[in-house]
């Protein structure tokens, strides 16, 4: 049963090949009547977008997104919108020596075990490039969840391999290549990054995202808890070997005098939870930090086999980011938000709208 | 939509109340012909059970199965299998206090603000006592596994609060109450724990989990991939608060040329990506570390609120596990065999029986 | 992919064979704060039982049901709702001659080929004993539907064998054992069941099926039209081979003059679309109409195989309905509400809350 | 929650509307390894494709597929297939008049009701055009099923309004514009349609579809049986009022010694189950029939109301077909193979993969 739906309420279908015709997504499930444009979306697509600064992949793609199907008279109209981004700088030439051979650190390995077939061109289906279908359709359920709640969404690096970022303000996060929060820092990290590519290796990054202004309610106990599927989207992410909600794995040593987060008249006095409590949101702010593994396709020569089983030794040319960390930061708040986009209808379907007022709790039906 | 149902085609549908006359669950998807009885299923109940030693809650429960369904003559029938747990050992005014506050760190907050309505009674649908059913099923997973692939399961905890607990020998699980696999200091374990009770207060806890005999080519990418549905099983656990598959977050620090594991015709040559590339198993065990937080229902004096949004001062009462990562390592076995046991079904749905046989690989239909 | 849970968001999950220690579903889904108690389904289940008159199998169940989860101090909580009912009639013996061979019109064949392996005892799996966890969890939507819109469900048999029975009044319903809105006939009706039974054979059943005061909105294009699942509902209980819809089959020779239903400012004129169009509800009475095949549990011999495939001679004996039909007239209404109480929910989770009042219609988000 | 997406492992997700950019499908889990390219579509979308007789609409579309990803030098490799159809002969201005009145017989009251908006041009998603991404992907199930077990498809016209169509050879079904099996009648048929055309008005069809060599034991009881799931397919098809299996609604007046199909060792000696029992697949041919109702797009005035209620006329005009069902027999046809697939592949998650060969029967796991 092949997994390429996102989401149980708001599905997100994804598909398409890093070399194929295009890529792309159809939503299913999207609330009617909210106003919608290829301008809601591309925005997100660009934050996204290769060939940005000299630390990531030359490949230059417009990524340019056309909609098209869900919206009559620049409204959703409840049904499935399709988005469509044609691929159009491919070059396979660049990756011809990959196919007799499984590079380390790569899905060439599992792809040809699990379905005795694989395209190579780009690594196919498992290239970070299928994460962009995925920051459209968040792009969309950002939009719904502004209006409905105000929720916004920010993510940025907070580690670049053995570098930590020190926070400084939200608002040098656009102004550097590295979603960082931080302006001092940035010269440090662009010599980091030229020193890595000189040396034909990589690096992996530390991505803190964060929800703001979320409704208490959300989540599904018993399993489909609000962390679970947000851990399930962001282990979901190409690289991603870690993921904490709230105070994470720093919790193991707290006492829980210390941990369990007090409330006060005011609201919540700490947010070691992460603003989940029981797999449900507490209307605090969501907060998820997740580790990504340097990136698999470097110059330097590696030791693995061929086809045949026989030893073969791999060096990856081609246009790769030599840590894919750097981009990963607005595909990290897509998945947030379309976590919350599908809870948010989750809840409506068995609870009836959520409650944005605190207050008195009437009885449910 | 609720979410009490774990799994896609090897699903579980959990119920009960932690005081309510009963818990447990119904399987849905069992390959027929598999030898099942309670004798099969038991022992890994009795693993999580309470009041096995003076670290965990006192709450004494048989926690004793029964099959109501899918089984004929000592066999699966590929029916739903039906498991019933009575809850015998409630104490239900130990919870009293609880109905009028919000202890911190609970789901109390949570679930109020959702149904609008809860159970208060020992946790009511949000307590651990809810982990049996899944323990259960797991039980059913793992002996499927077993028979199919030989895949076994170990987990042992590998840090208690502050204190690391050094590997020695996995022999060493079932002779101590912590699930360590270490005898040289269980002794000050123990001391910890009595010193953490005696204080009122509670620690958290670090679990490592590993799958061996995995067969390669498990995993739907692009979003189900085998990772993320690890992720989303282990963060789904009560207290859960970080999860990490291989090197994780180590992996952030590590560069290129040392994370990406190397192949030989021998085999891998490491394992930092913990069993699974591209969100598909590689063959190599599966290894996952879990965050637990301190257990929030301590004796301690905490700050909160009352239904009205005053101020009160909540101690929690009752019998509670003051680390309850003690018991959490038999639960974390049991859903990493799910997962293995869901993705074995998608698998072959799609793709056909998997090939536990390494080999050249002919095309599939 | 093993099929006994129905609906996608009023989830209901079946367990149990015929002759097994219980039978029951686990109720996922249920909207939070509506009063239930056994005394809410009971009166349902009682409508279905065997033995209330000398046409349907004397096997003497109580079909007592028991809450397990999901309500405290008598209101739904949000969580599953466990129903349990013990089997308490079983004589095995009855049925054993069936293990060797294959029973014309009956399961075993397919059982027996799905799953190679097959629990004989009463039909197992296949007896149409499993619809009482059904009934049991279609009079919990019932009751919310009733609660929230007044939506009320009515059968009754139009046609027994060949036997056409002309609509009276819905007041004789429960005053006779066919479940026919009709008096007059009724003798006629018994002595036919009457010399059936002494020959030894069986017929089948029309039953009628509608509901009142349904919202208008509910269905889910493309696929999940609410005519569909009417339709998935009604083919999947047993022994049913045919449903229609409004005008059904007769609209084939209906010109589009005739069976397009106009409109007027108090509403529909006619309805032969049975309060469906284009797959989502009008707000009219949906009106549904299915054939039942007569019983294939007969006592005269019939022609088959064994398990070796040789020919074998088959009579049933045992307790059997010599006409299903007469009792699926409860079940037919259930599952009517299920169905419309899953897609109350889904259209929820997409559109918000139902508008039961009509008129003009605002843009919706 | 809508309900764009069809089967549950070989998961069709349809987008469009009638006069959109473009309409399509993404096949979500169609097995790696099998050739794939347009040539293998193009051909039943050409059997549905409007425009090829004067009986049929005059919409002129070349319903043109492209393969957007999926296939890899010419086979499938495991990864959504998505199938993209641009519209090329809209002429919205054919259906101004439309946005003020609710057509009476159509799916336009209820759209309004439900979203709060519709696309009004040429029907929007309501359209049959909708229909055409659902036969693409049938045309890729179909092939599956053909190289897997040699099952085959074919329907046919059986009524055309009053006019029953005797059938006399398979061999006629592509030589008339009727899908008839049958020679002798067809100017009759023609003159009908004249007549019916010239009158402004409309009639509806009765469509039998069959599949052959359908390996025994596919089919998810207790709720997703196999008829279930083709009644679910059947009745979702735009116009759809009536489904039978087998007998169908002639089992209501047949007695049990008739209907329960004998067997003997060289099969079932009669197919009143329509190769179905118990929810699961005999190994016989699958029978099917549907009653489509008369287009509810006629020239013919008809009475109804305006957006705000109050009385209009309504006439239509643009190019419709006066009778939906006579192009319904190559979308039958693919329903019919898009649920075998998904049970086909569902049987195998759970069973292993489908015995072809009949014999004795192993016990499975």
């Amino acid at each position: 049963m092949s997994g390429s739906t996102f989401g149980t309420l708001f599905r997100v279908t994804n598909f398409g090949e890093s070399h194929g015709p295009a890529i792309g997504c159809v939503i299913d499930g999207c609330p009617p009547g909210m106003e919608l444009s290829e301008a809601d979306i591309q925005p997100e697509l660009d934050r996204r977008r290769p060939g940005t600064s000299r630390h990531v992949t030359q490949r230059n793609e417009a990524d340019a997104v056309e909609i098209l199907s869900g919206v009559y008279e620049g409204k959703t109209t409840g049904t499935p919108i399709a988005l469509l981004i044609r691929n159009t700088d491919q070059r396979s030439k660049d990756y011809g020596n990959i196919l007799q051979t499984f590079r380390p650190g790569h899905a060439d390995y599992t792809y040809w075990h699990k379905y005795g077939i694989r395209d190579p061109r780009g690594g196919g289906r498992s290239s970070a490039r299928l994460t962009a279908p995925t920051v459209a359709a968040g792009a969309v359920a950002r939009k719904w969840l502004q209006q409905k709640f105000g929720t916004t969404f920010v993510g940025h690096m907070t580690q670049l391999g053995e570098i930590a970022v020190p926070f400084e303000s939200l608002e040098h996060i656009p102004n550097n290549p590295f979603f960082a929060a931080n302006a001092t820092d940035i010269p440090r990290l662009e010599a980091y990054m030229d020193e890595l590519r000189k040396a034909g290796d990589s690096c992996g990054a530390r991505i803190d995202v964060a929800a703001r202004n979320v409704p208490a309610g959300l989540g599904e106990p018993l399993y489909d808890r609000l962390d679970a599927d947000i851990a399930h989207a962001m282990m979901g992410l190409n690289a991603v070997k870690g993921v904490e909600i709230g105070a994470g794995f720093a919790s193991i040593a707290q006492r829980g005098t210390v941990h369990g987060d007090e409330l006060s008249p005011e609201g919540f006095r700490s947010n070691n939870a992460g603003g989940v409590l029981g797999g449900i949101s507490t209307g605090q702010d969501i907060t998820v930090s997740i580790a990504i593994k340097p990136t698999s396709s470097i110059r330097s020569p590696r030791q693995s086999i061929d086809l045949q089983g026989q030893p073969a030794t791999v060096e990856t040319f081609g246009r790769h980011d030599p840590c894919v960390g750097i981009r990963a930061t607005p595909i990290a708040e897509a998945l947030l938000a379309l976590v919350l986009m599908d809870h948010a209808l989750r809840h409506r379907a068995q609870c009836g709208d959520v409650r944005v007022e605190p207050g008195p709790i009437p009885g449910q039906a």
